[in-house]
């Protein structure tokens, strides 16, 4: 039985993490840390956990921590698990870090994007970023796991095998990502009040979002060279899923068949990548709960582009899910264990 | 390995119970009945469902399900399963009909309510009404259970207590219920397009509600006497989920302690029923994609009556997951296998 | 030109008097007042004012508003109002107060509900109930309108005919009311946040919402006696919009066509109130951003209850609307004025 | 006083048509067409026109109306108008063309996107296409108005001053827009429903919208040669409102200072045109229930693309407000008449 503790437990994401631990048949949760909670119930903080869960919140306390679970997961703003992770605690335990910190090989790029210096550098070489369709062996033998983001999880996937292969240029990729609110967090803030966000849509964050650097630096190694892509994400009144839309233009001589038969072969063994015959257009709510990324594309030949579509659950593939995923791999469970829920429609 | 066969199963009805079934380890699809979708692929209809369900639609057909499953699950409309069932199928197979065909023991009051003739009263006798928490032992033993409606569970569970208890007055019994939209299934049907729901509430089938009489029949059974309520459905811009308000005035002398005293006893053991403190009040979305129901409660000393509260997920304890539930019962199976799932929330 | 001044402009009712006065061929806003935005631009609070209000916000100065304008909106919360109003101030300028401050008339009845002293009893006597179908020639010669609340006037413009012609029993008046998340205002709390409320119902403030005196006040008026009801707030996902469900039992020989008759006879000369036949449903959409009120109603036969119905967009005839109303009651205009908006559907 | 016909008054686009008719002072309806609910009253199809509008839906016939008004609506489907019109119709009265027929110049262009053989093509030359911001003067001497699409309109207005003055290189322009569902019309199907819409979006008719050439002739008559767009339309859970987020690659030398100047320049004198500055993102519910337009951008140095955004509401400035406003330039009205309505938030 793996034991995990999670910090940042009563954000979205960290429920998320609980009520997917709560259906894992070889993980329990030992530890429910939420600074903001400390001796609370955290079923009076999640109402739908009750009489499910029947611990009460804990400090965010690493080193204790590192010595009770197997392996913690950091669900909490950038910067605090950079600032309490050290090799002592690394020597005792996992780390998945579903923030920021450990995402970005280069500390100038993190500290320019996410304008704050960043508190340990040095375990940035041997993080590994936890794509685990892309990087699977190394997350089996890492002790640091860089959860990626959400936007993030869902452009690369969408988009990677087609710059990997060379079917597009690289120089115009595009990436129009629309995003349930609970991707803006739990936090008690005027813009995502229910009567601002319903009822509306606006993109936000345009051409300066964090998840741009991450996008940029994974496609690039994809690529072999260093590549620059627009990213806009906008708000959209729903709790969850992400939509992502690519524009590029296609490379000489690309046809739906060469681009159905690339994806086909990076996905076609991947139990949580759905791919779609060229022309289907994947919906937010088919994979709404799961863990599963649907991806489908259409030719322009007017234009000579593509678009490439691509939908996750922002909180499961996007960030719990995806999360559980590393777990599994780094304990040499099932990767699908606690994963296995069919998408919930409507 | 219990085989189940499904007539209806491209309603939303239909689907949750595919989206639950997928999930049980002891029980397997054999037959995804579809009149509408005969010949089409079940995850053409459902794109959920994509790479997960492999199957094709089939015709509605009893007899031959008859001699393929152990059990049968109806999800179409009035009439239809009462008009296919005879004692030769009965003999072969379970049946769990999620229609209103077997609720109502008084056949004239299920033609006057449902305005056709009952095409086989003579399974009425032995009909099990399919209420898990208050007919365990009767379902265990059934052939032909009744899968209760979503109102009905809904407004049963949370006033039945103390209708039995005689804490309240039964003849001034008020039900003010509101659903989500799901509830009124996948029929392409003006007043159900999202432009006509969304930003807005409605009642409808004020006093009229088919939902009525099968309520009236399970409390006057508990209360040992008739017993009339108003009964008032909304409709709320929701997929999922059922709340209801109840009214009543308590019997001399009742106060909270006894309410919350009788609720711990009749639903303490019960898994699938959780009972509040007096003055909470329970939100649809703490049970959404479960099968728990949640009860509250709160004294108007004021008016000397008490408002009751309900919460489910219309498609899962008031529908699909209530069937299976049943379907555990009628197979010795552990009662809660395939619907462990936590509420998910946001 | 009536010139208006607004305490309390940039919550969600006070932006809805500025909508509705931008509109209002005879008054002009002189004084947008907004403690928490003091020096900002109007339209950078309200972006949907971009180019239309170039005001900026203005502290709460009710004495030098006094010398500036002629009529004094307060939006804002409770006790405010009554703390700044006095002789002064009423000599020089009408008041329409959007809080419960003057709504009722007995000081220990607001001080046991609202749980705070009254700054200024001694203009209760002289406050007059704004509720302008029942009060409008006493609101025309009034100095202070106490403005009526959104689940108030739905409430009691629903059921006051029936009540005060005796065709029901006051003693079994239940009001269930659903309202839209704009009258939770624009506070950023948890509870309002998109992902709490979207996908989710729920009651609150059972048997204790402040607005349960006001209702019986009134009613206990019409009836002639005093009368309790119990009155249960729920939240919808939904912007704006309350509906109202109202439950009594009928006194003897009282059949539809009384009860249509009655309704007709008070409302049928009223332009903002509409009667629906017997049977209708009104739905909260069909009066989207207007100053309507839809009544309906259902016999029960069965039970011997009416149910009566009730729809309005809280923010217009539950809040600004009627307070615009009210301000051409006083100043002598048309009494639509600024108010002939068509609902908006959808 | 114009008297104005509708052919096609109960789609959505022709009920907002009524919705602002009902409040323009020198227009008024005089045949409310529609060959679904002929003989009914229209209050009937839509319960919000209660007591507002009295008249009975008629049939439609365009030489009986061209009798009895002066301008003739029609919000039909494609291939209607065009097969209705004839040169004594024409010459009795102004048709304002809600549907495609009129829109593109080249007819072959026409019949190769809608799939229909066009039934008038003699009309096309005289046709004048009514985005008022652009071809204003045109316009007044019209007898023949296209009015513009609502993708369209959003989707020109946005990117056509830097196309215009060569700020952007115009192969490389890409329209991402989302859309709320009243776009997909009032017709009962099931991609519609509710519950199929809600908490859910997806793109839809990717790389061909027949909206696309539109947009494309439109911008080469701006950019002076031909130019290919890559358009996507997205379905959004929300009533109103469509979004435009458009990229491009921007010209050497071309600044945010450049930018804000040739919007200000084109758009400054534009009631309707909203040009917010550098880096602001309009958002739908800005501009809801109005008939504007918010324009913002964000420079991409980092790319060297430039994010244009739009935002309106598609039944409004997408629909029959750019039709009311249409028919004010045809009959020398006030060009806002009808059309001061203040955008409703929340």
């Amino acid at each position: 039985m793996v034991r995990a503790g999670i910090i940042g437990s009563t954000g979205y994401a960290g429920s998320e993490l609980v009520r997917l631990l709560m259906g894992h048949k070889e993980a329990e949760i030992k530890w429910y840390g939420s600074r903001s909670y400390i001796g609370e119930k955290y079923a009076k903080v999640y109402r739908n956990m009750f009489e499910i869960v029947d611990a009460v919140c804990m400090d965010d306390h690493m080193e204790e921590l590192a010595d009770q679970v197997d392996v913690i997961f950091t669900a909490t703003p950038q910067g605090l698990c950079a600032s309490l992770v050290n090799e002592s605690i690394l020597s005792k335990v996992k780390i998945v870090d579903l923030s920021a910190d450990f995402r970005l090989k280069d500390v100038a790029v993190y500290e320019e994007w996410y304008k704050i210096k960043h508190p340990s550098p040095e375990f940035l070489p041997e993080a590994v970023y936890g794509l685990c369709e892309v990087n699977r062996e190394a997350v089996k033998k890492a002790r640091l796991v860089a959860n990626p983001g959400c936007y993030t999880t869902c452009s690369i996937l969408t988009t990677r095998p087609l710059v990997k292969e060379r079917l597009i240029d690289p120089n115009t990729l595009i990436v129009d990502a629309k995003s349930g609110t609970s991707g803006a967090g739990r936090g008690a803030k005027l813009p995502n009040l229910f009567c601002e966000v319903n009822e509306n849509m606006k993109a936000y964050g345009v051409a300066s979002h964090r998840h741009t650097p991450e996008i940029e630096e994974q496609l690039s190694r994809a690529c072999g060279k260093p590549l620059t892509i627009s990213f806009t994400p906008h708000l959209v009144p729903m709790n969850r899923g992400i939509l992502v839309t690519a524009y590029a233009s296609l490379e000489k001589g690309v046809d739906a068949a060469r681009v159905q038969e690339v994806y086909e072969r990076y996905y076609g063994g991947e139990k949580f990548i759905r791919v779609l015959g060229e022309g289907e257009c994947p919906e937010t709510k088919w994979v709404e709960g799961s863990n599963y990324v649907d991806i489908g594309f259409k030719m322009d030949p007017r234009t000579n582009r593509i678009v490439m579509m691509g939908a996750l659950d922002n909180l499961v593939k996007g960030a719990a899910g995806q999360a559980v995923q590393n777990m599994n791999l780094l304990f040499g469970l099932d990767e699908a264990e606690g994963l296995e829920a069919v998408p919930m429609f409507p």
